[in-house]
């Protein structure tokens, strides 16, 4: 696997952090979560238990191992920096200035270890005036833009259902680590990286920035029309809706033929993008007359015939029983030893030659205690006495 | 920088590839698009358009060297084939097939350059019913189920603002491809990459898909509170709304204090997260009655001093306005000849040891081919040839 050979010391808990690490997991990085005795990462206890089992927890922590340690001691902290010296990548979550209270700050990792690389995810930074701000995703999704962008025009500034902004930051700290380890079989050198859920969604904003910064004026909420093309859309049908998002004037015209409205080809209202822009509820409804007429089944079939981007909005459970979904192995199955398999999403990034895949599940709290102290060099007694003194 | 002294052919347009190769670029690496003679990215025509040039396009494609090249041509696909034979990675997102078709299939290119690395962008995946299928954002956000989860409780499905399919999917094809060079480093080998729009938006379906597949339950849209916590939201202030989100009862015991109210920690309506959730209209209320007694300023700065995760929605000129995000460097300006500078967004990914910066405007359309086609040994007289022919 692409990152087999790697080790990831992972002091991360929540989801940022676990997504990031979860990539580096998934391919094939030797990812140790660093959790708190008798606690271990709140996400154990969070989302939906089955048989004991938190499937939001097993989703996120797959692939990894996990290390009971009590970091507020001396004795965990000693532990801890054995640990980082021999690992290649060290990540975690904390509010900036936390590693360095801990006393492993950038110098101190460099001095167990000269070529470490350190991925801090973060709220906002790790400067400026609210880098010791607590974090959290619908924060971001709110300071970050990103929030005036989505919703109906009518309605209120609309966080995104999932946790986006968790989830691109850890994204990005994953794509961080690996082009800094890329960087260190080249030059030797290690680095620090840092990412933020702010930063993270404001890199988001995409065609609405460059737009906001041309002209200066802000771009509204859109809801499910496109800002800047028309028709698109969800159209109702005889038994639900489509949502049909023709691009560019050849795919309009394909998408005209596959309704078969060649009236519409030459009306004078939508002659242009611009024209339909301005008569934008008109087409709809010229639109809508016609897909009204069959069901959604017959106009996706019809429409990607003559090549229109076209689909259905799913649910969750459509989306898990769409053939090309269970061809893309977007969920799978991971045995969980007694707990029989749970069910996780799958891995988006498909490789050839070194495919991820999910060969263990999430780690019991410190199962690979004793077995990792013992494999970085810990002795039989040390591993006993750190145990009877409730270090890990 | 980190990817400096890797050379990637970039084939793409649009925007989920672009996006992709600009992430590579950032980060140093010697991006190569290839453009159709004439024409090139359509995006050069998108968005606002100041002085001549798209701030869109801009965004997308600074650090780029731009070639134009005829690939319908014999010629120009001969041309393309040593330009892959130097290079290190070809990216490209044109439907699954028509690389094949154009004589570039996974064999092909292998033979050309044993040990590139290909990354394909698409829709849908390389497999299954629907690979041939056009794709496009809306389309894949719909039918990935995030639609589904996005939008108010009483609103249909909700398109994100942005078009996160394409940003997401560029993002896990940067990370591919990043994850298959570190692996060719230490093995020498290549790899083939696929990410899609629609498996890397169900990538995002995070503890809602979780949830799911544990019990079974569809989960609904909440608009803008949490599915599994409160109080939490946007809160009316003397001046505007607070975004308030309280990740645990620590924390919503600190709300409580922050606002002064020490009689919601008896109500026995509010006990726990569960109460809480039962009576969400009343607590929000209540909390709702006190946050108008101020403004969103003077809550901010209390909240934040006492630990509670809070922020004001902003649109995207408060957003570029902060100084926070002055401070992370979030919008950059970029200097562009005789155009002046065009502002961009920053990169969200801060390295410590290798900084990355946006050093070059994006390039005129095949501003590049003839340096770049001598650097890749091709004589003047092939050069002043293909001219000639048009192909390039």
């Amino acid at each position: 696997m692409p990152l087999s050979g790697f080790r990831i010391l992972d002091l991360t808990r929540i989801i940022s952090g676990p997504f990031c690490t979860s990539l580096l997991a998934d391919m094939g990085a030797d990812v140790i979560k660093i959790e708190a005795p008798g606690e271990g990462d709140p996400v154990r206890q969070q989302g939906v238990i089955r048989e004991g089992i938190s499937w939001y927890f097993a989703n996120y922590n797959r692939n990894k191992k996990s290390v009971t340690l009590d970091l507020y001691s001396d004795e965990g902290k000693a532990v801890l920096r054995q640990l980082i010296a021999q690992c290649d990548v060290v990540v975690e979550n904390y509010r900036p200035g936390v590693m360095e209270k801990m006393g492993l700050g950038d110098e101190q990792l460099k001095a167990l270890r000269p070529d470490i690389i350190h991925c801090s995810i973060n709220g906002f930074g790790t400067t400026g005036p609210y880098r010791d701000r607590p974090a959290f995703d619908f924060i971001a999704q709110a300071m970050s833009g990103f929030m005036s962008l989505n919703g109906g025009e009518h309605e209120p500034p609309m966080r995104a259902g999932p946790p986006i902004s968790d989830l691109v930051a850890g994204m990005n700290g994953a794509l961080g680590i690996v082009a800094a380890l890329l960087r260190r079989e080249r030059t030797g050198q290690g680095d620090s990286v840092s990412v933020s859920l702010l930063g993270s969604m404001i890199g988001l904003l995409s065609f609405q920035a460059s737009n906001y910064f041309a002209n200066g004026k802000l771009p509204a909420r859109t809801g499910n029309d496109h800002g800047i093309a028309s028709p698109y859309g969800l159209f109702e049908t005889a038994d639900g809706q489509v949502a049909i998002a023709p691009s560019n004037d050849v795919i309009y015209h394909k998408l005209l033929d596959a309704l078969e409205l060649p009236a519409l080809r030459a009306d004078p209202r939508y002659q242009t993008n611009a024209d339909r822009m301005q008569h934008r509820a008109a087409i709809a409804a010229d639109i809508q007359a016609r897909t009204r007429q069959h069901t959604s089944a017959h106009w996706i079939e019809r429409l990607n015939q003559f090549g229109v981007p076209c689909g259905q909005v799913l649910n969750l459970q459509e989306v898990f029983e769409d053939p090309q979904v269970q061809d893309q192995r977007m969920a799978i199955d991971v045995p969980h030893g007694e707990h029989g398999a749970v069910r996780m999403l799958g891995f988006p990034i498909k490789f050839s030659q070194a495919p991820t895949q999910a060969v263990a599940a999430a780690p019991a709290l410190g199962a690979d205690t004793e077995r990792v102290l013992r494999q970085f060099g810990f002795a039989e007694q040390d591993i006993h006495g750190l145990q009877e003194r409730g270090v890990i």
